[in-house]
């Protein structure tokens, strides 16, 4: 008779089910390795709340993020994995098995693959969601482009704010770039900024809250800021927001697997994490890039490698 | 009046247009970095030649490795990247810039990305090519899947080629190994795999030569060998050959450029080579898994790092 208490047992555990995990349990599950996805929330990551995606190689003319995050999932589960619907709350190291608890109880597993992903910080005003991703963002890299010749309007004051609102000046016109105190970046970068101000492309308003993103017929129209207790108006296409990141690493607390400075998990040439048998992939593994292609070829990557650590051998490129 | 020797300057030239090379094409070129891709054949690197993509993310019942590539590529050009048609043959560090020697003369660069890839060496019998990517593969983590509860034949005695045979096992009914001359695998993979031939599961004929794949309407159905002098036949429905790999990474030699002990070139995390400016993505990277997947990652990887590099300094992930 089976002990009612037997705590499931998997090969791979992966948590999250974004790009870099979904990529992970396409390769491990067509070679049948017994595969567990972990979701709190909606699969996709990040990129299935993203509007359109420009530069994930494969798609010529672009794909909405959303129909990128489910063709995702359909290939996972096309070729067996499962995905559980809770949160993974601690990993415990018990030797040749890693302990998950989980709001579902324990779960045990050979190889756990960390792929919870980072979130963008808000700014936390009326109008900031409504817009998300379709006027307002928070990576220059993947929508900056969307804007040439518009008008930008920047929030933030640290060296992100500072070198990415310098960069969307390849596209913008004109870049309000709204700083609630003062400017905190370093010096290097804010005597670069100097030259975009003294060439009238960006506008520096120091001591200036955001107060709302205002926006009609569902486009951004102004941003709506706060500055010695007068309300000031900034015209503009977009937002671009850059007040942090929320790596999604707090479940890791004690568990031994070193984080850097941001709170992104360290990990070696083999995407393993300092505890062995635990990989990375994706937007929380230290030096993430935060692009959908560079997750899902992490995962990819991941995968091999805890096939490797399954198999208990690297496997040679070919000799 | 312009010098007619004047030799044409560009911010980044990719050697190579494959998967890894147009990836990071799509970002450089996104952001309006003015960049050159150098292709010696066709563009779209091995995908190109694939029958069938089962496992890049993004694609729920697979693509053609030949739309696939295709895909990369009208993306790339539709951000402005130009191919030169065209063969690197080698690369000299004039200090700010990159000197690259081709066969359309010289090309100045600020940055380059090696992204050449590396084939699989053939046993070049006759049918092998008839069948490429249509019976006769190269990568079991690849294209294993598609043989389940079939017959394979896999020619080779290395490390890959006995590695390999085990791991297809998980999908393949029964496996012939035909070795030229005897199996030069490590011990531990010898041990390894005793299991499996004394399970059935796997034969092995040693001092057997590869002469001719033999099909019939467009099906691998036999590989026929040598032993002792003697013709000896196998049925199979495909066959997996790991006689070792040709990166393409000659052009190197005197570059300053260190590769690895299997002519693979060695980078940093930042996908840095040992000569600053030269970057590496891809197949032809030291550690590659040479999966499309991971190869698009990097080369998106490298476009972000590459930009990081002309504009001087690092870009903060968020903060």
């Amino acid at each position: 008779m089976a002990d009612k208490t037997e705590v499931p047992k998997h090969d791979v555990i992966i948590v999250g089910a974004g790009p870099a995990a979904l990529s992970a349990a396409i390769y491990t599950t067509r070679e049948d390795i017994d595969t567990l996805l972990f979701e709190r929330g909606v699969p996709g990551g990040l990129a299935a709340i993203t509007d359109q995606v420009d530069n994930y190689p494969g798609f010529p003319d672009g794909v909405p993020g959303l129909e990128l995050a489910n063709n995702f999932q359909k290939q996972a589960e096309r070729f067996g994995a499962a995905i559980e619907f809770g949160e993974v709350t601690a990993i415990h190291d018990d030797g040749h098995w890693k302990r998950l608890e989980t709001t579902s109880g324990d779960y045990l597993a050979r190889a756990v693959l960390i792929a919870t992903g980072s979130d963008y910080k808000k700014v936390g005003v009326p109008g900031e969601a409504d817009y998300y991703a379709r006027g307002v963002h928070y990576c220059a890299t993947c929508d900056g482009a969307f804007y040439r010749d518009k008008r930008l309007v920047v929030i933030g004051g640290g060296n992100s704010a500072v070198q990415e609102a310098m960069f969307l000046t390849r596209f913008a016109s004109h870049i309000d770039l709204l700083v609630r105190s003062t400017i905190k970046a370093s010096e290097v970068l804010q005597d670069e900024l100097q030259k975009y101000i003294d060439s009238g492309k960006v506008t520096v308003h120091l001591e200036t809250s955001t107060e709302e993103i205002v926006g009609e017929a569902g486009a951004v129209t102004k941003v709506i800021g706060k500055h010695d207790g007068k309300k000031v108006e900034f015209p503009t296409d977009g937002v671009f927001v850059f007040v942090g990141l929320k790596p999604n690493s707090e479940f890791l607390a004690g568990s031994g697997i070193e984080l850097d400075h941001l709170h992104l998990v360290k990990s070696d040439e083999d995407l393993c994490t300092t505890l062995k048998g635990v990989f990375v992939a994706g937007d929380i593994r230290s030096g993430a890039t935060m692009q959908i292609a560079s997750a899902a070829g992490e995962g990819a990557t991941a995968a091999l490698k805890i096939r490797e650590y399954l198999e208990g051998h690297k496997r040679p490129i070919q000799n």
